[in-house]
């Protein structure tokens, strides 16, 4: 894809000053650009680059006093920054939406159906009796099994695995080697020290607007349905066990774990490598440091803890800080105790 | 699939009160069972659902006495949920058996054997010389090695991949995106900074009865196998590397990583999110808390560990209570030391 | 593959003592070695071994001294241990080497070229505009995007997924499941509390000589390049966020996370279940131990960090050690408060 720096300023609604006919074909940050990138000023504190940078062309602000010449054609917008993100989007939905069409060999089992203006990569593979709606993408290798539904607008990735049974919304993006619905681990011991496999027959549930990132994890519900609610966003290598339900809008970082049947309220935020254990519950707009531990549940909102196991922040770095001390305080101790 | 309430009786040797030709095709919990599904009344607290369930039928015990009127069907029987849990089986089997035969394209390399009523999904591949036993269910995706051995009964989810000479046992279950006898992590520094592979060229060996959760990995030994003894429980996103011993019936679960050539035992309960050291031996028995770090043998059968690094739990509780107050002991203390 | 030790004494330039016609197909430790088997004996404290060893063969010191009758037959060297990780890299060479040809059906997109002498295994997947070098194995079900670059002697295992503008070096290894270039976890906050995906339009590039283990996930720059450098190694499951650079010869160990925008000196040695925060450096030559949470920039070569959060590893060690004993410095510090 190739445009004119013309081309970009009427997207934009903005003004060319320099050779309105340079053409770019691709987006990059100003420091590293080279010749037929667009770039952008927002932050005055990269102001030299402007004029050193190899782009053909840099989107900066109506407002901006150039200090020296500079080689590269200029785009000028009220917020470059903003307007930069807005190539960007396109951009991506330009090289997502360039796939189209079937590619064989690919499966597709009977009774299925899917809607107009899809892709189905080679070795992708969709079971019996599934429902696919439009616009959807599915790339090579991905496996949906029988029965399941997938709205509008969703992206698969690449040998991404959805299970029997998997509901998926509309706009939700899969990545690669994300498994939706495997069995939850759940087994009873026996008198003879064995483990008997509870049979694990729920779904898993991603409402509208989720993204999942590469290689996460999320178990089946052992009846009923595990849930992502609309619009939560997990990351890579991330574990959601059997019956955890999330809420809405929150987001949760790489390789953190929820074992099964906790809640986890709206709008939190959840680092990176968090434990959760399980049937508890999480309030809304609770925020979990890295690595903390939860042990118990969270109550009221907005709540901020960190820690293994996890207590309120404050409190927490507190302790860490005369923790890194306490060789000092046994070496204080033990001179006190001498005292007479 | 679907049956009348006066069959499933009849499988659980109970006696029906009311309409014995409703019909039920799933099962549910009785608070979110809907018209066609069968659930179950087992812990009395639960009782008020039975009145107002929307439930076709509901697994009741002989002894209990109605208090209101009841819309579904019953079933009496002695044990409601022990008669559930084997619904419950039979549905899971049920829906596992139904995958049979053949769906091309899928790659079947030369010398390899499989034995009668398997399932060998689309795009599945099995290399050369491989031996694979009688009612194995391989599904679409999924990648076996050359000289591979897979026992009777055991079901290789879609897109798990067994390296080269991988041994797994019967009636074992391997889940989708599961690596089985990936290189070991060796790498022996050199003179210049740089590392070195060290080669691996053994195997996995699962042993029967093994259950391995969605994108666990499991490393080759550098020589001889890395191996799981019978009955051992594995979640999702495990981490086990080369020449790592794990014990009959033991229970690991999500994000725990066992470093090389470390031995666990028996019937140990390993949480999530643990890290085990290398080369040391975990007792038979051991149960180790979520987030521990493992650094030193267990020596004692029936240990409990926690914390990290990990050291008697019970100690560690009482550790982490103080922790959280260090601010006031060190308040304290600095008092005590300007006391004259 | 089956040799006579004469053939591996000649190839190790070693004095066979003993049956030079036994023929050995497979390597093995001394303890657990059968018949056919080729073991060594390097450090003495496994000497008794070598007097009852199923091995055909065993590879000792030129100096070393029988006390007892040996049935198998002795290649004699300078080095044993040398000598047989000589014969393990044969090995594992030869076996990967054995794998050339094209598998059908496989995919290969249009404008894309591969070089000599390379494996392309079935259902394996290549997208539009590839470049791949000379002695490449893509191995079974693996997924190469768009515009990929891969250099010569590369091996992709089955089912790794590289999206597309992915740049893979020479004589790399990426195991099965492994995901590069997958988005990178941006999303900005909107002011009714949902969350805006920011575009990540950039790629992953690794330089020559990188191992990446199973299930690793390497996510895309936002713009720009996440970056491995040359001779890194990283293991199984480990996540490297958008737009960090790891430098040269680093060892990163498995379950470890790395955020985004971190950039990792050369030389480090990261444990593992290690938690990384963005934006920070480590220098080079840094030590991080296993599940350290590493919160702040580390700017002198060569340190020693440990903990959550991570701080010089000797005060980790003396404050841990302080930290087992708190509830005794608790009941010391009552009893003080006590004494008049």
């Amino acid at each position: 894809m190739e445009f004119t720096v013309q081309q970009i300023a009427d997207l934009l609604q903005g003004k060319v000053e320099g050779d309105n006919l340079v053409k770019v074909s691709t987006l990059a940050k100003i420091e590293e650009a080279t010749s037929g990138a667009l770039a952008f000023l927002s932050n005055l504190k990269y102001e030299s680059y402007l004029y050193t940078t190899g782009a053909s062309a840099v989107i900066v602000s109506d407002t901006l006093e150039l200090k020296k010449p500079v080689s590269a054609t200029l785009i000028r917008v009220g917020d470059p920054y903003s307007g930069f993100s807005t190539l960007l989007a396109y951009y991506q939905q330009a090289v997502l939406a360039s796939k189209t069409g079937v590619e064989e060999p690919c499966f597709l089992g009977a009774g299925s159906t899917i809607g107009q203006n899809h892709y189905r990569g080679a070795f992708s593979y969709i079971g019996q009796n599934c429902q696919i709606g439009e616009n959807v993408r599915i790339y090579p290798q991905a496996y949906i099994g029988d029965n399941v539904k997938i709205g509008d607008n969703t992206t698969i990735f690449a040998g991404a695995k959805l299970y029997a049974n998997t509901v998926v919304g509309s706009n939700c993006t899969i990545h690669a080697g994300v498994v939706l619905g495997s069995d939850g681990f759940g087994f009873a011991p026996q008198p003879d020290g064995s483990y008997k496999a509870v049979p694990q027959i729920g779904n898993v549930v991603l409402e509208d607007n989720v993204n999942i990132g590469a290689n996460t994890t999320i178990d089946c519900a052992t009846m009923g349905s595990t849930i992502i609610r609309k619009g939560t966003k997990i990351d890579n290598l991330v574990q959601i066990a059997h019956n955890v339900e999330v809420g809405q809008h929150t987001v949760i970082a790489s390789q953190t774990g929820i074992s099964g049947s906790a809640k986890i309220g709206n709008n939190c935020v959840i680092a990176g490598q968090v434990g959760i254990v399980g049937h508890i519950n999480i309030a809304d707009k609770t925020t979990i440091g890295a690595q903390s531990g939860v042990s118990k549940s969270v109550k009221e909102t907005g709540t901020i803890i960190q820690g293994s196991p996890a207590f309120d922040y404050k409190q927490n770095l507190k302790a860490i800080t005369v923790f890194r001390k306490l060789p000092d305080l046994q070496r204080v101790l033990d001179e006190l105790k001498e005292r007479k």
